[in-house]
């Protein structure tokens, strides 16, 4: 940033607080399909997109249900998303000799193509406004009780007769925080069968040291097929192939899946969750990604044991350090504080508005009440104190004991009886619990907790019972005997009279914490969260008043439709160009000897000389996006595939919040990458011809 | 620890309130040769070493002024320490084309035996008590100040006159902090040659993660001659050498020279410690270990940059961990707690001790300030906020302009003209400063500021200057001309007028953060550390009073001889047993798969079959030792060499604070390792036949 663009953010906030129109900054949005930004998009690009362009993105769009985005890009039904999206279904379909998920798989005949259990996807249909009929049910003088069931009774009944009606999946999707809800009928497949993924070293080429980082050299890409009634599904609308993708400040699109943005957080919560939130929060991180990398390079069999708790800190770690940059950048929350203005005055002006007057001080409030709690309530009921699975079972133990006598209404969520089953896998599960690493997490995490809140605190004497908390780890550990899964039924089953019988260390240990840790929840459920919920409606409905559908709602893992331009970026003072190529990748390799995370994969080193390695590979966009767009397709104008998203930079973190264009950037695969490897790498030509063929 | 260790505790704490005798803990204690525990020594163990054996371990026993120990092990001058005290000479020694410190170094005959730089040895000839001249010479009635000076005048005079008598290096000690002055005359060695290291990859076997763990595949051993009138030195005392090493439960010594303890310290500086001190510095361990863990993930070039400043932070990170578990052990803090009574109370007996009664609570009301000031002190005097080499370049600059034009007498220590030379040096280093390096530390530590002190804080507001972390620091570095040493030399002799007139940002930000910065330093200096060191010197002289010489004196890198038994101990509920083996190594290296560091050199490959794998090969006693100790040998009670000290397990850490039996222990090499790998690996058989040549 330099002081020209520092005072682009000052204007912008002053135009911002005295004209009405919510300050949507250059590309930002992640619109409806039934309310495209056509007057923006023509503006900025001169281009305006027509009804049967968005009808065909639209329907060539996919959703898978595990949490992804996807596209059709063929007649005969074929799907492209990415690796990390497929993993799951890769890793299943495995077997013991055959590793798909490390190894990659190709089905060169439709009858190779593999069915994956358990999968859907889900094509978007259509979109009917049913907000008239949703409030209509809602009458006026019900209690907020009654209002929400009267609106929950109308949506259910909407989504039953729909769905009798059509035969398709509906689902009545709440959007603008409750100012409108529309009703989405989407298409079903269940048949998918795995067509294509390389190896996942080349997937996620550079691992964690190149996660959430630009310039990349990763082939994220999968393929699947649909199939109806045994035969592959044939599709009225797929996307046609670019054969030449995009290029530098081209506009492009995503049509894809956002999972969830918090673009209504007012100033007091951003302000708690840079200086209070993610501090907290990072530095437990820190402190965890060292205790577990210290761990795994003692031996293989700890790094082996270690390795899916350290992979998930570090990313998480990534993530808090890219969302607290942005939070620190004056510009975007002078931003954010022009925006909270123009809502504040509005709702101050407008009698309509008037309760909605003091929302911002009860997010205030709530956020003090947050701040107070939040290391009790971390260590304690996060259970940052007491990092071991050992624990984790026995807390579920003597709660479940409890909370099975109480009516379903009063019980903590995770015991009604919906939850039953999922709860009754995790609290039975065979998976292994280890002694050492179990010693090691808990020592630590009671050396935390003596940090945190002193020695001379009752609760934390109590919790170490007169021993260091290396010893007092080993002998909660050593001593308890809920390693055992028939152990764990024998108490599960046995009741409040078993737990209270119990002398299991580990269960006296959560039991003793029980009071002060449900209290915590409680207030943490009841001060902090419930207010900001109905706060957080107030405002929305300030926002749905002054802006109604001329914005875009927050993300909701429904359809929407971002676009932006193909660009580069300055980080430190570097430009960091849009794009790598092939050779680019055998550059990085090379520069780092080849060792992992940076080594390739021997048929990509055997089949170099084969690949034209000036084919671009990785690009970046300013389209906005966000968890859930992974495998969404990037379009062009004529409506063709030039690539395929699978991350954000780390810049890009900070779009839960607030839009940025600056340095936040959406990753994709370049579409050429992808046909030159399947070409030249996997000898997939039957596919990449697929995919290339003219419409 | 179990129940009944922890009322070993108890009782003991008990006993120790009600006998005034200190209490000594086991085989405790850094005992002076001219007061050996000989009495203990006989009631424990049964072994009374008499005065010819005391004079022959004391003149075998060698110091490294580089801050290390030694001990002659041949009469023809043969010097046996540590490879890591060895590692800057060999790393001096070495050219282009020779890596000694890596690859090792044999001199086959006495004529290669290589000359070492600026290597000083020295040998302990003779102690003589003279507290009664340096006290005699501080006159009743001076103030403070002019005591001070009398008694450094004397001290002066003593070590002067002895020098020129003797020949010898003469030094005035200071003992139980002021309690008694002893004269050490030293022989020294200045013409020293290397004879024989080993690769660093077997020295520092298992790097980083078995750093301060156990069990341990060391061979950290180096050999040294001294030579007199370019022959090697014949020396009267010389250890002889133990084919058969030591016994499990076996009593050893260990003669040499332990560095600083700070056993004094009161329960009110244990719990800052504890409580605050540790925590916040583990805190920014962490988080600076995860930083360029990340940033070295990210290239070889970063890793290379990175490597020196991310061993350190490791090194200190679990020297902490190991402190912080030893403090938060009730057992070790109820003894701690036990003998600060016993010193309160004889101090409120004795009417003659009443000057120090309230010196407990000086030293809690310093720690409350520390307190108060440790976060604004750490980040902006300690530069924590500031992580980059050219702040520190800058700063120095800003302070030298000032304190130049001061009286020698008022400025800060670094700026007299005794320390100018080093300073100078430091300053002008044509070391290279990597701009991606500096922007990464700097961006994170100005991260750092703002969530500890929070962007609200005027002089972080300041700081930031309206910008993000990373901007700033982009801005920071990316405008500052310091890089060049010309631009430094320009800015240094230019003075005060030059700075003044600068508009590098880098000096305005050190200008802008000096005045809070000195400040802090100011209140650091006069409200804890001046009161902390009077208060401990009236506590000292309680101790004194009552224990006399009846105990030993904190260390202070001088000889010093300890004693303990081979013994292992219990972690985490299993056993580690005391020695390790040969095959032990490579078994870890087959384990490991050979990666780094847990790879053999290529010569132990090699020299596999021919090795005794029985062979044992380190070992841990209970000896009371610490840092300054490294390269001691470890001595039966015929005083034949049975070991070679080279650090200590991580729950020795502790022993800075106080001794502690039940998990620390003190880590070697076994003599017999040492012979096997000098004759199998190394073909240095005639060093191995000087070695173990009868005496």
């Amino acid at each position: 940033m330099n002081w020209i663009t520092w005072m682009r953010g000052v204007l912008l906030a002053m135009a911002a607080t005295t004209i009405s129109v919510p300050a949507l900054l250059g590309d930002e949005g992640m619109w409806l399909f039934n309310n495209p930004p056509l007057a923006r998009l023509a503006e900025r690009h001169g281009f305006k997109p027509d009804a049967a362009w968005l009808e065909h993105v639209q329907k060539s769009s996919v959703r898978f249900n595990s949490g992804g985005s996807g596209s059709f890009v063929s007649a005969d039904g074929l799907v492209m998303t990415n690796h990390h999206v497929a993993s799951d279904a890769l890793q299943k379909l495995g077997t013991k000799d055959r590793n798909y998920y490390r190894d990659g798989f190709y089905a060169k005949t439709r009858a190779e193509e593999s069915k994956c259990e358990a999968m859907e996807l889900n094509v978007l249909e259509s979109i009917e406004d049913v907000t008239a009929r949703v409030n209509g049910a809602v009458k006026d003088g019900l209690s907020a009780d009654e209002a929400f069931k009267a609106r929950r009774a109308a949506i259910n009944g909407i989504e039953n007769e729909e769905n009798k009606k059509t035969g398709l999946r509906c689902n009545v999707v709440t959007l603008y925080q409750g100012g409108a809800y529309h009703l989405y009928r989407f298409k079903r497949y269940t048949d998918v069968r795995l067509v294509f993924a390389p190896e996942q070293q080349i997937a996620f080429y550079g691992g964690d040291p190149d996660n959430f980082e630009y310039p990349r050299f990763d082939l994220d890409v999968a393929f699947f097929r649909v199939y109806e009634d045994g035969k592959p599904a044939k599709v009225k609308h797929h996307l046609s192939w670019s054969k030449n993708g995009c290029a530098d400040k081209e506009l492009v699109f995503v049509s894809g899946h956002p999972g969830r943005t918090n673009r209504l957080a007012t100033m007091a919560e951003l302000a708690y969750t840079r200086d209070i939130g993610f501090p907290f929060l990072m530095q437990r991180l820190y402190r965890l990604e060292v205790l577990l990398a210290a761990f795994s390079a003692r031996s293989e069999e700890n790094a082996r044991q270690a390795k899916e708790m350290l992979f998930s800190i570090q990313n998480s770690r990534k993530a808090r350090v890219g969302g607290l940059g942005g939070l620190l950048d004056p510009e975007l929350m002078a931003r954010k504080a022009a925006e909270e203005k123009r809502l504040r005055d509005a709702a101050a002006a407008d009698p309509k508005l008037k309760e909605a007057v003091g929302a911002w001080d009860k997010v205030e409030k709530a956020h003090k009440v947050r701040a107070e709690i939040i290391r009790r309530y971390t260590l304690l009921e996060g259970g940052s104190a007491f990092l071991s699975d050992l624990f984790g079972v026995a807390r579920t133990l003597v709660r479940a004991a409890e909370e099975k006598s109480k009516p379903q209404a009063d019980r903590l969520r995770e015991f009604i009886d919906s939850n039953k089953e999922p709860l009754e896998l995790e609290l039975f599960s065979e998976e292994p619990v280890y002694d050492g690493f179990e010693i090691v997490k808990l020592a630590d995490s009671l050396t935390f907790l003596a940090g945190e809140l002193g020695l001379s605190d009752p609760l934390v004497a109590k919790v170490l019972a007169g021993k260091s908390p290396q010893a007092r780890a080993v002998e909660l550990v050593g001593g308890s005997k809920l390693k055992s899964v028939a152990e764990r039924k024998k108490l599960y089953e046995g009741g409040k009279p078993a737990i209270d019988a119990s002398t299991d260390p580990m269960i006296l240990l959560a039991k003793l914490v029980d009071p002060e840790s449900r209290e915590l929840r409680r207030r943490m459920e009841t001060e902090v969260e419930e207010v900001k919920r109905q706060a957080y409606n107030q405002i929305a409905k300030v926002k749905f008043a002054l802006d109604g559908t001329s914005t875009y709602p927050d993300a909701t893992f429904t359809l929407r439709l971002s676009y932006g331009v193909v660009k580069g970026y300055e980080e430190n003072g570097a430009k960091v160009p849009p794009f790598t190529t092939y050779d680019g990748l055998f550059k990085r390799s090379a520069e780092q000897k080849n060792k992992p995370p940076f080594d390739l994969p021997p048929l990509w080193e055997k089949k170099k000389p084969a690949l034209d390695l000036a084919t671009p590979y990785n690009f970046v966009c300013t389209a906005d996006i966000i968890g859930g767009n992974s495998g969404s397709p990037v379009i062009n104008k004529k409506g063709e595939v030039v690539g395929l998203i699978f991350d954000g930079n780390i810049q890009s973190l900070v779009l839960d919040f607030a839009f940025s264009e600056e340095q936040a950037r959406a990753v994709s695969v370049c579409s050429q990458a992808i046909v030159e490897a399947l070409n030249k790498v996997y000898g997939a030509s039957d596919l990449a011809a697929e995919l290339t063929a003219a419409k």
